[in-house]
C-alpha cells in the first residue's frame, strides 16, 4: 500500500527482497507510528533476529519474511554439492524457525520453499528456485488478501461507519491485509466511508498500526477507546464490524482473535449489526474440536500496567503531524498492583455473520462442509 | 479508609477540614497512584482552584469540598453585620460554583450550608453553623456510603471474583465510596474475595485510583485491560459486577456511567452474571424521561491518543513499589489521526440486576414507585 515519505506517496510492501544485494527489506514496525524506517537485513541471521525482535509481526508478514530468509540463506551458500547445500539450508531453517517458535506460518512458508528447491539439479538451480518460491509465497499472500478484499468490498456501502479491532492490516501481511482488504477494495471502487479504530489495549495496535495504515491510505478514520464501541452502536454510529483472526476452527467456526474481539461481537449482536471476520486460509485450524482447547497466551503484566509512546505536551496534539521521537514506556497503573493479561479471546460462531476468505464468504457453521474449497489438507 | 504512609497504615478521608487553621485538606488525586500527598488550602480561593484543577474529583468529594469551602469563606469574614456577611458569602458561593460549573453536587452541598446558617442571629453564630453544616454534609456522605456497603455486602460471597469499572471508590466520596462500599463492608465481615479492576481507558481511573485504593485496603485485586472482561466471563472467572453511576434516571432506571459500563452490562447479561450499580441518592435524576436525553460529554481527543504515566523500564515493574516520579504524557496513537472520546454511556434497566442505595437495593424499574423513600423532592 502507499506510504507518504517526504511529502510523496509511494507504494511499499511490508516485506520485500533485494535480489542483487541478497537482502530482505522490512518496514520496522516497532518504530511505527512515530517513525517510518525500512531496515535492510544482509544475511539470514539478521533476518531471523528481525523476526525475533518483532521488527515484523503478523501471520502473512512473518511467513514471507521466513521464506525470504530461507532463500537468502540458500543463496549465500558458496560451497559445492547439493548435500552440503542441504545441510546448510537445514541450519538456516532451524535458525529462522527458532526466531518465533510458536508461529506456524514461518514453518509452512519455509516448507514451500524447500519443496520447490528440490526440482533443481545443481546448487545454482536450487538457489534460483528458492528465491522464486519465496517471491511466489509473498505474491500469493498479496493475491489472497486482494481476493478477501474483492469478496468483502461489497459489504461496505457508501457512507458506512465501520468498526475494526487490532491490526489485521497490510502491516500484518505482505500487503493489503485481511480485515482491511475490504476497506481498501471499497475505496478503490470509489466509495466513501469512515472507520473507527479500536485502540486495542494493551498493545494499542489499533491506535498505532491500523490508524497509521488508514492515514497513509487517506481513509477517514477516528481512534476510539475500546470502551466506546457500545455507546456508538447504541447511538447508531456503527454499521458494520470487521476483524481479523489468529486462528479459526474449521470444525466449529469459532474464531480466536485479539482480546476484546468477543465483546465487540456480543455488542454487535445486541444491536443487530453485521460482524465479519476476514481470514487467509492458512489461519484455519482443521484439528481442534472446541474453542476452549485453544491455548490463550498469558502475556506480561507490564503491557496492561503501562503504555509505550513519545513524550509530548497533550495540548500540542491538535494538528501535530510530527513523526519522530524516542518511544518510552510509562507506568500508568498503581505501583504494587499486578495485572492479568490474556492476549486473545474466542468468539463463538453464532455471533459471526460471515467469514470472508479468499475463496468467498462463508457462514462459520459451513466451513467444514466447504473444507475442500477452503484448503483442508485431506 | 486506610493509607500506608512510611510503612504505617493510617485512616484518611478524601476531604477534611482543619478548624483551627480554617483550612481544607485534600488528597491530591492528580498525583495518585505514584505520589500520596495531602494539600492544605488556606482560603476559599485556593479551595475553588483545587476543585477546578481536579485535585479532587467525584460527586461526594467535590460536594463536601465546596461545603467546606463555603464555610471556610464565611469564617474568614472579619467585618460586621449579617448583611455584609451575606454579600461576602454570595461571592464565595459563586466562586466555588464556577470552579466546576456543570456539577450539581457542589451547588446542593453549598445550599445546605447556606440554609443552616440562617438559624444564627450573629455573624459568629452563622459562622459556627456554617462549619457545623459542612461537617454534617461530609459525615452524611460517609454514612450514606456505609449504608450502601451494608446493603451491598451480602452480595459478595466468600471466594468470589468481582469486576468493577472506573473509580466509584472512597476517593470519589469523602470516604468508603459507592461501588467499593460493599467490598469494604464484606472485607470487614471477614470474607475473602478478589477484584478485577478494569483499566478504564482513556483516563485509566481503574488502574490508577481503584487499584491504589484496593492495595491500600489490602484487598486482593488485578488490573485488566477493558478488553479482557468478556474472556474472563467466558472462562467463569467473574461472578459479579459492581459499578457506580454519575446519573441514574429515577423515572426509567437507566444508568449513565463511565464509558464502557454498558459493554460490561451486556456481557454480564450474556453470561447470566449479576450486574449491580451502587449510588448515593444525590445522583438520582427525577426529571429526565429518557436516557437518550442525557448529554454525553465529548472529551478531548488527547485522552484517547495517549496516556499519563511515570517513565520506567517495563522489566523493573515486577515487585517494584516505588511511589514517586514525575508523570508525563506520552502520545501512543498515530500522529495525524484524530480520536472520538465520549466520556459516558447509558445502560438500560433490563441489564441491571439491582441498584444499591443507602436505603436498600431496588430493581431499576422500581425506583419511581419508591421515590419517596429514595429522596424524591416532591
Amino acid at each position: 500500500m502507499n506510504v507518504t515519505v517526504r511529502g510523496r506517496s509511494r507504494p511499499f510492501r511490508t516485506v520485500t527482497f533485494d535480489t542483487a544485494r541478497n537482502a530482505a527489506r522490512l518496514i520496522d514496525q516497532r518504530l511505527l507510528p512515530h517513525t517510518f524506517r525500512i531496515v535492510s537485513l544482509d544475511d539470514f541471521g539478521q533476518t531471523a533476529q528481525a523476526i525475533r525482535d518483532m521488527v515484523v509481526r503478523g501471520a502473512g508478514a512473518i511467513g514471507a519474511t521466513a521464506a525470504y530468509g530461507l532463500a537468502q540463506g540458500a543463496r549465500a551458500f558458496r560451497g559445492r554439492g547439493l548435500g552440503r547445500l542441504w545441510s546448510h539450508v537445514e541450519s538456516v531453517y532451524q535458525t529462522l524457525k527458532a526466531a518465533r517458535p510458536t508461529a506456524v506460518d514461518p514453518v509452512s512458508a519455509m516448507d514451500q520453499v524447500r519443496a520447490a528447491m528440490q526440482a533443481g539439479k545443481t546448487v545454482e538451480e536450487q538457489q534460483a528456485l528458492a528465491i522464486a518460491a519465496a517471491e511466489e509465497f509473498a505474491n500469493e499472500d498479496v493475491r489472497h488478501c486482494r481476493e478477501i478484499g474483492r469478496h468483502g468490498a461489497k459489504l461496505i456501502g457508501q457512507g458506512m461507519n465501520v468498526l475494526t479491532h487490532c491490526n489485521a492490516g497490510w502491516l500484518a501481511f505482505v500487503d493489503v491485509g485481511s480485515a482491511t482488504a475490504p476497506l481498501y477494495a471499497a475505496q478503490a471502487q470509489g466509495r466513501a466511508f469512515h472507520v473507527y479504530c479500536d485502540e486495542t489495549r494493551p498493545r494499542s495496535q489499533g491506535s498505532t498500526l491500523t490508524a497509521w495504515e488508514l492515514a497513509q491510505q487517506q481513509i477517514p478514520h477516528q481512534i476510539i477507546a475500546d470502551n466506546a464501541a457500545g455507546h456508538l452502536m447504541q447511538r447508531g454510529q456503527i454499521d458494520l464490524v470487521i476483524v481479523g483472526s489468529d486462528r479459526t476452527l474449521g470444525r466449529t467456526g469459532e474464531v480466536a482473535n485479539k482480546i476484546g474481539t468477543y465483546a465487540k461481537a456480543v455488542l454487535a449482536r445486541r444491536h443487530g449489526l453485521p460482524f465479519y471476520v476476514a481470514i487467509p486460509l492458512s489461519t484455519i485450524d482443521w484439528n481442534l474440536k472446541s474453542g476452549f482447547d485453544i491455548p490463550i497466551e498469558q502475556r506480561h503484566e507490564s503491557e496492561v500496567l503501562g503504555a509505550w509512546g513519545v513524550v509530548e505536551s497533550p495540548r500540542s496534539l491538535a494538528g501535530s503531524r510530527k513523526r519522530t521521537g524516542r518511544r518510552v514506556y510509562v507506568r500508568v497503573g498503581n505501583p504494587g498492583s499486578g495485572a492479568l493479561n490474556p492476549g486473545f479471546d474466542v468468539t463463538p460462531p453464532e455471533l459471526i455473520t460471515g467469514i470472508i476468505t479468499p475463496v468467498g464468504i462463508f457462514q462459520p457453521a459451513d466451513l467444514w462442509a466447504n473444507r475442500r474449497q477452503l484448503g483442508h489438507p485431506a
